[in-house]
């Protein structure tokens, strides 16, 4: 049996560095995603690690288009192994001129399309007696920066809702845990290192240790491999007493 | 100078038991509640203390409405000082049976109104130089309870927007804490003993030791009277340093 | 009746000010700490604030002494209602070059003390039914600094021990807390400002700023007075339910 | 080549099982622990497994014999990989009964140790610019329980001892992180069954449930494998951003 995986913003970034290292272990994946070649991208990952795949382009922000999400990779595959709510916008604004609808964006997506796919996926894990939430949070759930209100709460909100699912999960072998980077490597900030570099004069390598990982001790990017084993580790059947926490990778960040 | 506080949910519980101390030292208090003797209790509270009071019952679940809160309380006092967003509302489901609403009016009115207070306060307080923003958050803003998604989700969202505010404020004398307590007695508790006692077949003092502060280890009812010295001291001209961060008075319930 | 107050290492420092503020709220204080002048010191002190005071200068890195300064306190003044364990030292040095015998003497002060301290405390908080155990941690009894590993796991340990005392003196109305202060203006740090600033060829206010406050977002030191006020707060008989937490005054350092 | 790893405590229970997944997965080990077939258990694994082991079975409590340990596997193996702070021992006794030599070997075993057997590693993981080390606190890291004030104490002196490695390793490769597990099946605990079943006329079943792992969400223990798992991710060359972190497997005891 190939267990089934849902991970929500996946065609690009974190996300799909989760997708392609899960269908590498034999996991059949329910990408989702804005990306416009997004079922392109599934298929090709589905065809290279010979497993089923999906996608799917709803809008995280309808709470109805969330379960369709759910519901939809359950009719397809039989199945819905593991959870990762992964999906994410950011926005950064003093308080004072924070615009409301960025706000409310943010929580939306970051936060509460976590507990819409949560819930929806809930009753088919409860069925199989196997369930693995897997919710992407942040340094940002754990430690604040200026400027990121909505980010911070939300992503403060998932470790939250973490807890309490890893709690009722228990007798129905469904766990819930947080992965909480660092500064990643992803296409979107590899992009702007040179963009960086030339405004504020200095060399790609100062921008990267003194500027984006300032706060890390470790002067490297997370690589998004990392956060895949952690994830693989966390959907393992022997890891059905793992619930509940936030893993945290980070170089150092939280530790300071 | 009287300093002017303005509490949310302020009509009852534990933000009348801050209200009423707050008056007790001197602050005019700008009263927010949905009891329909609202305007009375600010008034009784004002006489017998010597300040000026006010009242408003808006919505907290409308944003504009709670913009129109802090811009009324700065209208009637000339200033605003101490901005305690207390409001909050419980909801209590396994996750695959909350209601969508129940969710989204949990988020929006302890924690979304958090955020539309402290950022319509935000710009008196900085033509002020000062401003102490309190945020009862709950031992729920850092631990989970079973069948309490939303309002834990909520209150940890809290917590995080607590020290991004913290953060940001620094530079205009702009605090901003959380205070996170055990179980607290207020009338609506105090109306449940006997009801959980008969329906637990326990006496009423089993039933306060043994299920409501079965997870504190002091056997007591946190007093509203030991929230609102915390929140005085934070409130006070040499608390400037104190921020970012939670103060927790919960009988021993987060230390196991 | 005045209550007693033992503050270990009160005859500089944060001790000493919790020590004054504590007099002129009618504690009698037991000092100690390794100035020559203590006597005179405490004499001052309870003459100004017609308290009693004695004091003592025994060896925190021996446990009988310990007890023997606990027993002192008590059958000096025949009671023991608050005991501040204050006392600390640092040594910073990287780890592979960090002299055994710093380590030792930094967990024995900073950690081993406190623990024969309360051990000692605790048969007369247990007869009076009250007790207030108040350990002076640290921001780094919650985040680590390089180069201060017998600090860092000393505070660390600190904040254990005080959860482990707040759990075990429920019963008897003993509570026990930690408060973690940021960089604190002392007599010591304020000698090294000018020693730093031609270190660093910096003005005064350039040091403070970038190099003693870089971790703080609230760019003043944490006055002493503050650390008394919250001393003072979780001393009172009032403050019976709040226990097994630490109370963190650290201009924004540990939220980010 | 083949990685050495050098665990503490680890022939038996909880350490042997992290030793026989390190073989498993190819590296050399140095065993240590007081079992008097200790030699025997090393030899097996190693046969097993087709790698090199050694053993000793120095006492952790004298600090030139942690670095003799450390001195020792260097010279067998001529690498130092990983290393494994996992010796621990437990006492538990209400606080003003607690035995001060327990107490202190308490310290001295739980968390001394790991300070002296990191800071002798450190020469040989610096200059490699490679080295895992590995704490194992417990969820007694993080929370308290009564009665086990020397055991929390040390725990999480180890948590903070596992940030400042964590930052000061940075720049050579080396990582530092603690894992915290709540209630694992050891020999020592399974024997504990029927005993404890017997003085609580309980079946097995529910002292496992309602006695053992009472503030565990998931009722059963954590198995060794799945921390052998985590501390075999940690180990990871690409790793190396992971630092100064704690992962807890705990059933969701911190959770609540």
């Amino acid at each position: 049996m190939n267990r089934v995986a849902l991970i929500t913003g996946s065609t690009s970034g974190i996300g799909l560095g989760i997708a392609k290292q899960f269908a590498q272990n034999g996991y059949h994946i329910m990408f989702h995603g804005l990306e416009s070649n997004g079922l392109e991208i599934a298929t090709q990952v589905g065809n290279k690690n010979n497993v089923k795949t999906a996608f799917s382009n709803v809008n995280l922000m309808q709470p109805d288009q969330v379960e369709e999400l759910v519901k939809k990779t359950y009719d397809i595959f039989g199945r819905l192994d593991v959870l990762v709510n992964n999906a994410g916008i950011q926005y950064v604004s003093p308080i004072d001129e924070f615009p409301n609808d960025k706000y409310e964006a943010i929580i939306a997506i970051n936060m509460n399309a976590a507990f819409y796919a949560s819930k929806a996926a809930w009753k088919y894990m409860k069925e199989q007696n196997f369930g693995r939430i897997i919710n992407i949070s942040s340094v940002h759930g754990l430690r604040a920066s200026e400027y990121k209100t909505a980010y911070v709460t939300a992503k403060h909100g998932v470790i939250g809702m973490t807890k309490v699912l890893g709690l009722e999960g228990a007798p129905y072998n469904i766990t819930c845990n947080a992965i909480c980077p660092g500064y990643v490597r992803t296409p979107l900030v590899e992009k702007q290192i040179p963009d960086q570099a030339k405004s504020h004069n200095m060399s790609e390598e100062e921008v990267i240790n003194k500027v984006m990982l300032k706060k890390q001790a470790v002067k490297s990017f997370v690589p998004v491999e990392a956060l895949a084993d952690m994830a693989l580790l966390l959907a393992k059947e022997t890891s059905s007493t793992i619930t509940g926490s936030e893993f945290v990778l980070d170089g150092g960040w939280t530790a300071q």
